[in-house]
């Protein structure tokens, strides 16, 4: 079943297409970049209809070329004016249009309301659930991102220096990626040394590497527009005691939390599974979820691996698995893989070494 | 007058607050970081409320460490339900509160409405004028990210190798302003060989490098969070007479353009003075706009140089100036830089060489 079929049987025939708008910086849509699929582009204020058989796309006419070869309908235009006699006279034929109110802004919603006078329909959680589940295509593309990422977190140890910055090692571990045929970072990565690593959204900054700090890097790469998403941490020199356990402590809470991954587990009872391992040690620690969906985005919407959570996990979604512990003053730990949910388990796409590596 | 004031005095107390909305990934208003200043942070589902006096911040508990030492108010919150109760409780005092429509999904505006009873007003133009004049601090930040494209654009020249491809050209681009202390791309680069410089928004590819070929290299990078772009024409090889002629036609433009550049000018008749001088050797060719502001954001809303634009540019503002001239089958040529507008002319931020330069 393709994308668009796909979305129309979430839907169960609410409505009779779907318009995902895509704007300029900071206001996209990557529903756009999902049913168009193009290998490139940047679509600034432009439009798919999605329908159950196909895909139109209404951009300027500068985003021409970027469409050449894709199986869809293009209509270009010059100006805001055309824009709006173009939505007017193709939204022409439809009782009823899903919009995704999780990303449409006020503006596009009054453009459409008034080029449209039929139903509009709320469709975001279909949209979620249609990109919750990968296809063949886009798991091949998740996985050659995270087979980068894994490389350069396999070179990370040879990186470490004595007296380097965060900011510094950040930057080598993204050029790294592009040397492996990686597109950019997936996100800014974080890269925290030693009490730093006890604060889960750190930005690199200029504390520098010295003897016994925790190294804890957690960065990807985009490949085909699909994203990776890996978290290793080291120990620069030997570690102490308390160090050891911490690590070994979320290393044994992710692999109970991957042994229960499976089409038809239940998400939270994965996070639980994790989170018993730390709060049998480390109390309190684990301070965040669990795991998150992958693809376009690197947080890509379902299924989200958290407390609580009683959804069930399908075949082909694509997750991350994360469990940290921060001890503040102390530093923290955090190991992070990527999975694809297979009938009866996990397939793990990053294979970077996990054992305590101490440098 | 600082940020918040300057804003008000722009919407004459229509407001008595402006509130903008920081998403998810694809969904940011760059406002919030405008406003709030931070150094780093991810600030998903993130809400800056802004008065005359003060900033106040609504977040997770996640980014708090990112918001230590600055001069706004935070509230966190763990859940949708804790978000809910605070937005209701600390928005009450207001009569009216702004809202930026450009970019605020359909499902905040919801989430406000039900937290807030007061008058709602867009405030979306006022945030844009608000940008488009510069503070200091900006144009030193978007000034280093300048001198750091420069430098790299002066670098490319000794990059160039025949066979080599258009992608690992944008790779060695990329990774040369990591090393000369830029903190990421600001746009995915476009880096075009030969005939397809003559496509604007081009994506580099897998074309080769031969003798003879333009190589139209678009970049940027960001610096303490504001960016850069700049293009650069070259000829790899010896350049024939037409490709001298359209080289040098769109340098004349561009100098055209810039010498209409001053507080007062009108933005449309910078336009016309390079599009003047392109029309009279190839007349249709130059098919986009002159330029845009620069800041925060690469297209950062306003001035636009643009035909017919009848706004008069102000102090401080700061504007690309991209003139190019397309032929299709043959390539195309443009030349791109980053100035600031000051009260008698420019000053150019991006010094690459721009004669034209046969490697």
């Amino acid at each position: 079943m393709n994308r668009n079929a796909r979305l129309f049987s979430l839907m169960q025939g609410k409505v009779d297409a779907v318009l995902v708008a895509n704007g300029s910086e900071g206001v996209s849509d990557y529903n756009f970049r999902y049913f168009v699929n193009p290998f490139s582009g940047i679509f600034e204020h432009s439009f798919a209809v999605v329908t159950q058989k196909r895909t139109y796309v209404f951009t300027s006419i500068l985003e021409r070329s970027a469409l050449e070869g894709l199986p869809v309908t293009v209509y270009t235009y010059r100006d805001a004016k055309q824009l709006e006699k173009l939505l007017s006279s193709k939204l022409r034929g439809y009782k009823s249009i899903g919009i995704n109110r999780a990303t449409l802004p006020v503006s596009y919603y009054n453009l459409i309301r008034k080029c449209f006078k039929g139903k509009l329909k709320d469709c975001s959680q279909a949209l979620m659930e249609c990109r919750g589940v990968k296809d063949d295509e886009e798991i091949r593309r998740i996985a050659e991102a995270c087979r980068i990422a894994s490389r350069v977190a396999d070179m990370v140890p040879s990186m470490l220096r004595e007296e380097m910055t965060e900011k510094e090692l950040a930057t080598l571990i993204t050029k790294a990626m592009y040397d492996e045929g990686g597109e950019g970072n997936s996100f800014s990565p974080i890269v925290s040394f030693g009490k730093t690593s006890a604060i889960p959204h750190y930005f690199p900054g200029k504390v520098k590497l010295r003897k016994g700090h925790f190294v804890l890097t957690d960065f990807g790469c985009r490949y085909s527009n699909y994203c990776s998403d890996i978290t290793r941490t080291f120990i620069f020199g030997r570690a102490v005691e308390r160090q050891k356990e911490l690590y070994e402590t979320v290393l044994t809470a992710q692999t109970e939390a991957i042994k229960q991954i499976r089409a038809g587990a239940v998400a939270g009872e994965v996070d639980a599974a994790a989170r018993r391992v730390i709060d049998a040690r480390f109390k309190g620690r684990f301070i965040h979820s669990l795991g998150h969906g992958l693809g376009l985005q690197v947080h890509d919407g379902l299924p989200v691996l958290a407390r609580g959570v009683d959804k069930k996990l399908e075949k082909n979604m694509v997750v991350t698995v994360e469990p940290g512990a921060y001890i503040p003053g102390f530093g923290g730990v955090r190991i992070e893989d990527d999975v694809v949910v297979t009938g009866n388990g996990v397939k793990v796409l990053t294979n970077a070494k996990k054992e305590l590596i101490e440098v």
